[in-house]
């Protein structure tokens, strides 16, 4: 081997060295930044413009040209115009014919057109093939290069366009997911256009919640104390009643994000096959349990900044003052360490405390980034062991809250279970489903359904299954 | 089709199978991590060395040599090797002619040379494609995997070399950007040596702000008590005072972070156009807002916790307790309990607690794996709708605190107003100004104007240049 | 040119518009979802299963045949059958011959098995070219897309295979890592059973130290009242004791996650070079700084928790009415304003405040996503400057929480130092030796060192070796 002749250039030809010109139809916003990124790519960039001498700054080394001359110069072309304006391309169809034609068009709103956009661009001009894609991209995003590792979708009916345009995005720097033919731009065009679809239903229950135990509490508090006593305690709707609703609503939140495993679990045990499918409700349920885990760890947020506030109140501090003035004046009651009152407090603040420091954990480890590096082990780990435990702990803060009251009388006013007891009915029952799964015989069968093995087969069938379970 | 003929092998050649051959000079920390990585990803990798035989542990499967003879198995060099000792390259430039010459190299400080490192290796080395890049990477990085995803910046005059390089980057897991020419090679030599510049801005505004109400807040309250009541409050420095300077800059930097926003949308309402750019000091602020809303929700959180230790500090404990000796022996002031009052003080907690929480919830989407996770129109309807809510929140809070005291004459010790109501005026101002921009009339121009409709363009180019605004 | 001349499909040919076709054995969860992302990446899939007519709902576009007609069809086979079920495949290994098999199976546990399970199957069929990986995906990541920039590691003996499996990956949105030879497999197949173990050396740490200083301050608080005072103070135990406990080892864990820099530093000044490998413990040490720091991290945060409900504690509250009922009974003790007392206690919090906040911040930073934006000196100054000054104002923290207790003899019962004093002793000396190290003659020296000095080094060796230094 003569090492002198191993350049990059072998036979002094140089193969590839001028790059590839690409072409972008208008000038806003878009077509410059994006302009901008390409030709930071190591492209060449033409633009084609109604205006080709008046278009405004457009990025320095791209060329400017008429729509169709700008057409002629390149076999890719960005359409980074609105929907509105996709007529004229219909009059130059001709220089269009054989050509990429990548829209990247959003609309304002949903189902304000008939079609998609890049479905009535194919229709304008049947020649080309049609790309639908990188519309998630901003210009903002564009301009300031933070594309890296974006993900963004493709579609389209020809899967030798969709593959230039994958390579061009791939150079860009994002991740190309391919949605498949263009009957899909329909669906990429509305993808700009969601608000947290998948939180909606985890903050409708928790709204619905909220409502149904605000004005459960408020009867039984404020109205109760101004109907029975005559008492006007209505300022204490702000911050004792909030104080209430919030952790019962979080720990109810954060059991139905486990409700929906055990009934799983259970549904395969009864079934005796993992092969069919849960109903509808709970695959919904269970794609949002995320979500609610996460509505859950707000709210007990808020539940923990409120209670540090409470000796700040202006009521605390007050009734303070008065019990101590009561205790001098009257000298009634004997004022006496209550030691079992200082357990039942403290293990009551700590369970809080613990309770509150694993949910933020799990909250961490929900974070993409967090989450990314877990292994599937580890996942499991903390979203099952972890997640049930924290459910077990908030569970036990709250009997502790109770725990003298359960008894008493006059904890039932009008004959009304408090809000506290009503919110331990959900998780007790996860709990003690989860406790019956953990048996041995049962965890033994529903691990055996999980690895493929089902309960109804004939013996024969069962192995052949049991082959293709992984 | 004949099955059996679809192998990887179609004709019984192995193509390929010999893996690439990549050279390295310098068998420092770099060369070697850089050597371990490009062996796992399957390239061979040969050192070049002024002393092959004595230059230490290499990574398994290596092989080292001299410089010149390790040039000339190879035509991809990476130089791993201080600037300083760049001379010896000249020596044996008859080995380099027609190689990519990667430059990894760093530099200690800026401007230490009157030209960039890789320009220099060029001027050296003519005959190569000098290509600077992945400079960013630490060795630390490299021996432990921490490359998947991590952007790195290519720059140089060969288009090929570049390419050959971003190939051999992608393989490693990297993202490549293209950053053009070698004249770009000081800005990327820059880059490992950047500190915080885009948060430098908001931090100056900060700490110019917070000294600024620090005295002023000393001279009202503690110096203020001791000239004219003979009193030394000095103690209240460290706690009172720094909790009344964070939640005031905090509340002014939040604001400082939706004023640029609505001073953009008003100069686009009064020029009737968007393609105008904006002055330079508005286009700089716009860039530093996450960063202003950043300081602004530390200082929140300073604030907050600030807060939850006011009851256990000795001299809010020793007031409560005199308060209550004074209570019991005075007996002169009834003691009542005062609705308005616990209503008041409860809505300005809880104003803050909603507040805060809020803060944090935009804190949280602007990490850059939440945020990414966002469309365009959640990112938007966070940044902008919850933003602005959370600053409305934040100034009720800062009003409900002063809501019986504006109108006292003793607030205005000296004749100067409290540092709660200067630091309304910035908020209140944004506040009002987003409201008028939410006037049907007003939001219906601006929309228009955003969607590339120009007030003074005559009626046809109106047309043409709708077309290209996306 | 003709500019017509320039379409995708320059001579009217269509090559490869066919899309490549891939074979997946098993028809389970994750040959299903595996399926489903292939078909959406453009691929066309064959599924090979034993009851071709009954193997449940694949996903659309999807064929399913015989193992042995499925495997005829592509050159990439996947293998998603358990283990246990891979003797079939001996008996159609004639059809195997020449493909490419990507084994992705993972074991429930570790060491079941003598050999690696691609191992096994590369004995089973020797004429195929087995390639172990993607095996860290989960069919729950692959249904629901979350793959974009998602590590994944492959090891096989055929780099010709290993690179069509890279290709195949790099299009589903994965980044590749080589991991050499299929040697490696056993090591990629305990990568998803891994449990946190760089978490085990630091919560061991933590734990061991928790255990300590719980019992030592039991001894110390709770049974020397007993004993001496024979008083129950047992209700301490869950909050004042747990709120002592985790300040001190968090404060011991943050100063064990800067002593090993430290010592690394001398050991680099005693050797006078960096060339020399560190003994295994500090290597191990080092390794497990972050984690240390976020053990550290969250005990702060329970500290902090801790400390904010102190004062709606029954026994806190109990000891401040009884306080104020003892001051107006007895009258003996003048009850003063205590202003040295005021400065000390609110200094001491401040200083908690700030320690705590700079503690978050170094917290945040260690987000992946939030570290992967930092330039290395950005990195450097956060861990490092900031890190060292969180030490100090903690240790700080504790100094000033003991400032007026160190020479009282009451503070030493049973002649023990209380666990304040203790917890300062690791972070003073590593404040201390790094006040050493950054002395300007100490850290000239060992700023020399590490850009490849060596103090023992002939005249003329020095200048070789500083050339391959970066």
């Amino acid at each position: 081997m003569k090492p002198e002749s191993v350049t990059l250039h072998p036979l002094g030809t140089a193969p590839a060295s001028v790059p590839e010109l690409l072409c972008i139809f208008g000038t806003g916003d878009l077509g410059r930044s994006l302009g901008l990124r390409l030709l930071q790519s190591g492209y060449r960039v033409v633009y084609g413009s109604r205006r080709p001498d008046s278009c405004g700054p457009l990025p320095q080394g791209a060329q400017v040209m008429s729509h169709a001359a700008a057409a002629q110069t390149a076999s890719l072309i960005f359409i980074c115009v609105h929907r509105e304006h996709y007529e004229f391309l219909e009059t130059i169809a001709q220089h269009l014919e054989g050509k990429v034609l990548v829209d990247l068009s959003n609309n304002l709103k949903k189902n304000i057109y008939p079609e998609a956009n890049a479905a009535y661009l194919q229709r304008l001009v049947p020649g080309a093939a049609v790309v639908k894609g990188l519309n998630t991209l901003s210009a903002w995003a564009l301009q300031n290069g933070l594309l890296a590792g974006k993900q963004v979708y493709l579609c389209g009916n020809s899967a030798e366009a969709k593959q230039a345009v994958a390579e061009m995005s791939t150079k860009l720097g994002l991740t190309v997911l391919d949605r498949g033919s263009l009957s899909a731009a329909r669906e990429l065009e509305d993808f700009p256009l969601r608000l947290f679809p998948e939180w909606r239903l985890p903050l409708r229950v928790a709204f619905g919640l909220m409502a149904f135990f605000f004005f459960y509490l408020l009867i039984r508090d404020v109205i109760y104390a101004y109907v029975e006593q005559r008492k006007d305690i209505s300022y204490r709707i702000m911050v004792s009643l909030a104080n209430k609703v919030f952790p019962i609503v979080s720990l109810i939140m954060l059991s139905l994000c486990y409700l929906p495993g055990v009934i799983a679990a259970f549904l395969q045990l009864y079934r005796g096959t993992k092969y069919r499918r849960f109903p509808d409700w709970l695959d919904r349920w269970m794609l949002c349990r995320k979500q609610m885990g996460l509505v859950a760890l707000g709210l007990a947020f808020l539940h923990a900044i409120y209670t540090f506030i409470i000796p700040i109140r202006y009521a605390v501090r007050h009734k303070l003052i008065s019990r101590v003035v009561d205790e001098i004046d009257n000298k009634t009651t004997p004022f006496d360490f209550d030691k079992t009152e200082a357990w039942g407090t403290d293990s009551f603040y700590v369970l809080g405390i613990l309770g509150f420091f694993l949910y933020v954990l799990l909250g961490l480890t929900s974070l993409p980034s967090v989450g990314g590096t877990l292994s599937w082990r580890e996942f499991s780990f903390i979203q099952s062991k972890l997640g049930h435990l924290t459910l077990g702990i908030c569970t036990a803060h709250g009997y502790i809250y109770g725990w003298n009251k359960f008894l008493r009388p006059t904890t039932y006013k009008w004959c009304t279970p408090p809000g506290y007891m009503l919110c331990l009915i959900v998780p007790s029952v996860v709990l003690v489903l989860k406790v019956l799964l953990l048996l041995p015989c049962v965890d033994r069968t529903l691990t055996r359904i999980r690895q493929g093995w089902e309960r109804t087969q004939p013996r024969e069938e069962k192995f052949m299954n049991k082959s293709t379970n992984l």
